[in-house]
């Protein structure tokens, strides 16, 4: 593996890049790996490449195996100026995750903590989650070949395991305290050398730097004004902060786009410390959002999500359920549906828009991070047109002007 | 417009590609667009362009409008060494077609489509559907800003209906014969300038030609010796097929692939044609398979298929839907979710293994049509492990082998 080290987000002790526990002995808080500073882009067609090969410089990988790939990312970056006329900014643009194979943003990070995991000598991998990483990591764990061990809390609706199982990972219903669950399954991992490939573990984090490569690429290397995030646990916002960061590094770019990280305001840990001046992070107590994928009442990076905010000069926005809402209509009205958690960035920047935080010359990037079809129960709080007409009435119906 | 006739697949008349009706005068069999025989495709980073500019010379548009893209299409190719050792074969590849922006196929033939529409100026589209190609146009319609039109059976499941209306086009349920509606359709398109792209007709073949275009650049322009497709219409195979064709004729490759048509046995209107050598295919009664996507009682690409079929040296092979099935665990188990008519392809090869028609240096590559999650109501049919667990015992039960 080439040599870098894993860093202390927050105290900067180093830790060798081999250690598999996530986080700092001192602070606990999340370690990350060293930030890359020279490297760049490789060429070739993006058509039979993987983004551990296109951008091989900015992992700490010496072997990259292919065969571990589905062909994750290389997804679209989708404008609508129409959206961004009535939004009053220059552009907007989706990055849609939904074109990953597990249809969310998490096969970046699974196939880059697999990677590691492999060099590494490791067999077995797990994780410890109720959706979008469950999914990912059962079906990586089955291209790997590798015995695959998801841990889900038992009080989860029924339908929720089906999109798990087709996979066939060793699937279990854990009965217990779901927060405690995250730690004990490091230890477990450490019992029986099974690599826990968990929410904000480094090369997850790692694995989320390639959405910045990408949108970088995409625009030609003109760097937008903002990225907005939905954000859970806080890997995916740092990874995408950390990307753009490691191309200024690189000189691949001259800015860094300022990163608005978009919470639930039923679940909004992160946003509630941003605004009373908090250290850290407190725990919500009973979270509720229609956003489930980020329904995170306790996030692991929350912290240092909030340094990197305050740092970088972002910003952090919540949004309520009927904003959600409204927000996927209108999405899936430029021909993305994306579950709900996908649509918070795009109610973020109409919340933006109305206090005058962005201007007629921005240009911000939404992440779109997983498909609608995760969630069809959220149907049932859209209002959704269908006519009924008998064959013989219908060139009459049409030609009304309904 | 660049000047290629439409010409009918059958008697070779030739029409103007202006001509919106799909079909022959004199036949009644469907016109597809002339040939290329010169042109090469163009270089540029795939992350920023679409399918249409990618392969420009191959599409007869003189402008091409990159605003209706959602950026379909470079979906991936993924191989498994594994799975091809045990069915006795060199390699066997996916094409994943579900990571394409509504997790379909369709979305290739609908762009194509929408971009002939708006070159010729209409401003209205819509099509004949219940399924994946209904999601596509209308996702495809709002973000072009067209007016869209879906028209579907009255007796479709309520749950079909949803994913189709997030997108608000104008959706309605007729309530009369489906199988007049396909031709009702048409009809109603001429009275009232909606530009009708339904199932087979030539820009939605056009567009499946982007299929072979992206194999032969994933595999360096070796070809495959078989391509396997789920056959409803007929026109996916159609387009696929013509795509190989105008490489060669190009000369960016030497050979063709043989096609295999794969149909479920419950709804197999071509391979019964086929088998009992007839010229025409006659209209399956009381179709039934569980791969709802391609139950197709009355292709109307069907005699064309058949044409090509036995012109090109292929074959077509039905599956049961226990064989569906399996097959669908069995391409889950190597990362792959689709939805039951994707995993036919996989389940032919098999039942083409047994009878000794593939050996052992032959590479094959399947077509997965579409993803999983649009079809969740086939869970019942698998048997799904899970196990339950107290927290406490996690790390015996973990330990004990399982």
């Amino acid at each position: 593996m080439k040599k870098r080290n894993l860093i202390c987000t927050k105290c900067k002790k180093t830790f060798p890049i081999e250690q598999v526990y996530p986080r700092c002995d001192i602070c606990n808080e999340p370690l990350e790996v060293e930030k890359v500073v020279t490297g760049r882009i490789n060429e070739g067609n993006v058509l039979s490449q993987t983004i551990l090969e296109r951008y091989a410089d900015f992992f700490p990988f010496t072997k990259i195996d292919k065969a571990i790939s589905l062909r994750e990312g290389f997804t679209s970056l989708v404008g609508s100026l129409r959206l961004a006329s009535e939004l009053g900014i220059k552009n907007i643009f989706f990055k849609n995750e939904s074109q990953n194979p597990t249809w969310s943003f998490k096969d970046r990070g699974t196939v880059t903590g697999i990677q590691h995991a492999i060099s590494l000598g490791y067999k077995k991998i797990g994780t410890v989650s109720t959706g979008n990483m469950a999914v990912s990591v059962a079906a990586y764990g089955a291209k790997a070949g590798c015995e695959t061990f998801i841990l889900v809390s038992a009080n989860l609706p029924l339908g929720k395991f089906n999109p798990i199982a087709i996979y066939a990972p060793i699937l279990i219903k854990v009965d217990g305290d779901y927060s405690q669950l995250f730690f004990k399954s490091l230890e477990i991992g450490k019992q029986h050398d099974i690599y826990f490939i968990n929410a904000d573990v480094p090369f997850r984090v790692e694995g989320s730097k390639t959405i910045a490569f990408e949108i970088c690429e995409q625009m030609h290397f003109e760097v937008p004004d903002y990225v907005v995030v939905p954000t859970s646990a806080g890997g995916n916002i740092r990874g995408i902060l950390k990307g753009f960061e490691e191309l200024r590094l690189c000189g691949l770019i001259d800015k860094v786009p300022k990163m608005i990280c978009a919470e639930a305001s039923g679940c909004a840990p992160i946003y509630d410390a941003y605004i009373s001046n908090a250290e850290v992070v407190s725990r919500v107590e009973n979270p509720h959002t229609i956003a489930h994928a980020i329904e995170n009442p306790y996030p692991p990076s929350g912290n240092e999500v909030l340094r990197r905010i305050r740092e970088t000069g972002g910003t952090i926005v919540t949004v309520t359920d009927e904003e959600i809402l409204q927000a996927q209509k209108q999405l899936a009205q430029i021909g993305i549906f994306g579950q709900p958690a996908s649509a918070v960035p795009l109610a973020a920047v109409k919340k933006l828009g109305e206090k005058n935080f962005l201007d007629e010359n921005d240009t911000v990037v939404c992440i779109v991070t997983g498909g609608g079809l995760k969630d069809t129960a959220v149907f049932k709080n859209h209002e959704l047109r269908i006519l009924n007409c008998r064959l013989e009435d219908l060139s009459k119906l049409i030609g009304s002007g309904l």
